[in-house]
């Protein structure tokens, strides 16, 4: 590890530090120094790197009390919009704050990123700067879903880093996923669930059936249990804790999860506002509504991280105001001082080697790489 | 048209036949006959043709009020369940109530098929029997989702006939979906869009870039105006009433919404029900939420239509109870007084012709076929 980022395996009390792009959101940096503020009162150790206009970003935090000591600004000239596209920033993108933002993870100087950027841009970038882990083929967006878990949230992955994935991906992402959830979600070993139509095993697309196989063969190697086929109506439900597919069909899953949401709370509001009686009933329900409100709020679950690459990212919603932002800052913290990074390195690595697939070698049994071992 | 089968373009006043499977649902025949009666009190034009046990079905017949004269059973030894597997039946399926319900359609002896049972099984069988439809590779299946459109609904297919669908098998869904949604919806020009992850030209897979140039050239042939792609959260929204996507995704999507919605509705039951003053909240926002209830039941959008074959086949909801198979059969019932399956196959026959993506052409000046000419 290097320059003063903090290493759990050695010191737990060192800072925890996160390198922070302020621009590119919706909400604009005021949204994200917010977020800074919020972030600073729940963890006492962490310090921030933020990336942008530094004249602006220095007036935000003189604003809010207590940030000034534990965040340093970092100046882009430069910003990604969301209407850039992928191809161009890659070529084009230096100077940038987001850039910048994942040059500080690059360089050793923070233990992840967070950006509320263009998602596509934010891989595209986290692609070239900080490379895949050695045996990675495609990266994945591994996203948290409400779920009837006692933790409330699954994970699902891959939720748009690219519109395929094969075979060989697939088993990837499981491995990945588990080795998220156990660090994000705390569980000790997850069951992974592979999407498709139908939990029969002769149903779906070759690549699954092939997956099938290999995912439920290499379950003890990567330290979780395979239950098999799951679909759609599965993922918010509690016989599975990761759900693997393509980022295609994950995308549209997410949408389509988020839409519906969304249509269902339009039409109760519509129901609470369409008579007297019904608006009176509202003011007696109001607690009860907030409640249902709070447990399906995206933003408690706001985070996407990057998995698959040779440094944490984690991308949040666009339109994340300041409780967002908080939300995938608390998300990066914890990976960081579980020390995510280097374990799921560790397990790559382990699962690369011949004899990968062997249900006996336990991962444990191998000693791998830097501090954190292979022990997740 | 054969054997006392309505005619919409020349009688309106003759009753219209719909042949019924009986058996293989969840719930069994009892539900199935319940549904029948229900719908007779709705349409006093409807007569049925109903297959299965003939001693437990003349049994229940005889238990629902002005039931008997307007049924004629029609006696199947044997049951597809659940658990067969289509190619089973497929080589095997002669003598069960499914076969011989579609078998009736095959005949002309009714006008639409409608059955509670095995979605594969029956896909299969009625590809054997009744063929695709003259230029048609792959048949979809088309279901309603609630929305936010004035009528309530819109139309989304494949909903799992297939797990794949190439360029071309895109656009007969986009042409089948529009035309389904002007004899369904009673929609004069359906919108029609492209289930995308991102609503730029430059996103997504290989065949929807390409079916996305085709289906915008067919519009005009087609009688509908394209609105590019959509995404998933755009499934409800009331800037589409035509969503295009293949089967693997299209059941992906309606099983998270399908999930979504459970569980929304599941945490709006236990937040009622946390405390003594939420339960008696409950009491006054009782009414309110009947009529959300009401407005998201899913039995009301009950009926998956197979579309591009030589026949009308509405696939209901396995679990379907009386209310869900009276609006399974509310559905074959519109879509036969409709004429809807010639229309379709006139529409289909027109656009395979040499010019279909002259947009100048429009298809009711081409005349083909039967009675209901190419103008839906």
């Amino acid at each position: 590890m290097a320059n003063g980022v903090q290493d759990p395996a050695t010191d737990g009390a060192k800072r925890i530090v996160i390198s922070v792009d302020a621009m590119g959101g919706d909400r604009g940096p005021a949204a994200v120094v917010a977020g800074l503020s919020l972030s600073l009162r729940e963890f006492p150790d962490v310090s921030f790197l933020l990336h942008g206009n530094e004249a602006e970003l220095a007036r935000l935090v003189a604003q809010q009390e207590g940030l000034a000591g534990r965040v340093t600004l970092c100046h882009a000239d430069r910003v990604v919009t969301m209407q850039d596209k992928p191809s161009q920033v890659m070529r084009n993108g230096e100077g940038t704050s987001m850039w910048s933002c994942i040059e500080s993870v690059k360089q050793g100087a923070a233990s992840a990123a967070v950006s509320c950027g263009n998602t596509g841009a934010l891989m595209a970038l986290s692609m070239i700067r900080l490379r895949r882990l050695p045996g990675i083929n495609r990266p994945a967006i591994a996203s948290l879903w409400p779920s009837r878990n006692p933790g409330g949230f699954n994970v699902m992955l891959d939720m748009g880093a690219d519109v395929k994935a094969e075979a060989d991906d697939l088993l990837q992402f499981a491995m990945m996923g588990a080795s998220y959830a156990r660090n994000g979600l705390r569980l000790t070993r997850p069951r992974v669930g592979l999407l498709n139509v139908g939990t029969e095993e002769h149903k779906g697309r070759a690549e699954l059936k092939e997956a099938h196989e290999r995912v439920a063969q290499s379950a003890e190697a990567g330290g979780f249990d395979y239950v098999g086929f799951v679909e759609g109506s599965d993922i918010p439900s509690d016989r599975v804790d990761v759900i693997v597919t393509d980022g295609f069909t994950g995308n549209i899953a997410l949408k389509t999860g988020e839409g519906t949401a969304k249509l269902i709370s339009d039409f109760l509001r519509e129901e609470f506002n369409a008579n007297l009686f019904s608006r009176l009933a509202a003011v007696f329900a109001l607690s009860t509504l907030r409640r249902l409100q709070k447990r399906m709020d995206p933003r408690r679950a706001n985070g996407g991280v990057f998995l698959g690459l040779n440094g944490t990212v984690v991308k949040s919603h666009g339109s994340a105001d300041a409780t967002g932002v908080a939300a995938a800052i608390r998300l990066a913290h914890q990976l960081a001082a579980a020390g995510f990074q280097e374990r799921l390195a560790a397990r790559v690595a382990s699962a690369m080697r011949p004899g990968q697939d062997d249900s006996v070698t336990t991962p444990s049994e191998t000693a791998v790489g830097t501090g954190g071992g292979t022990k997740e």
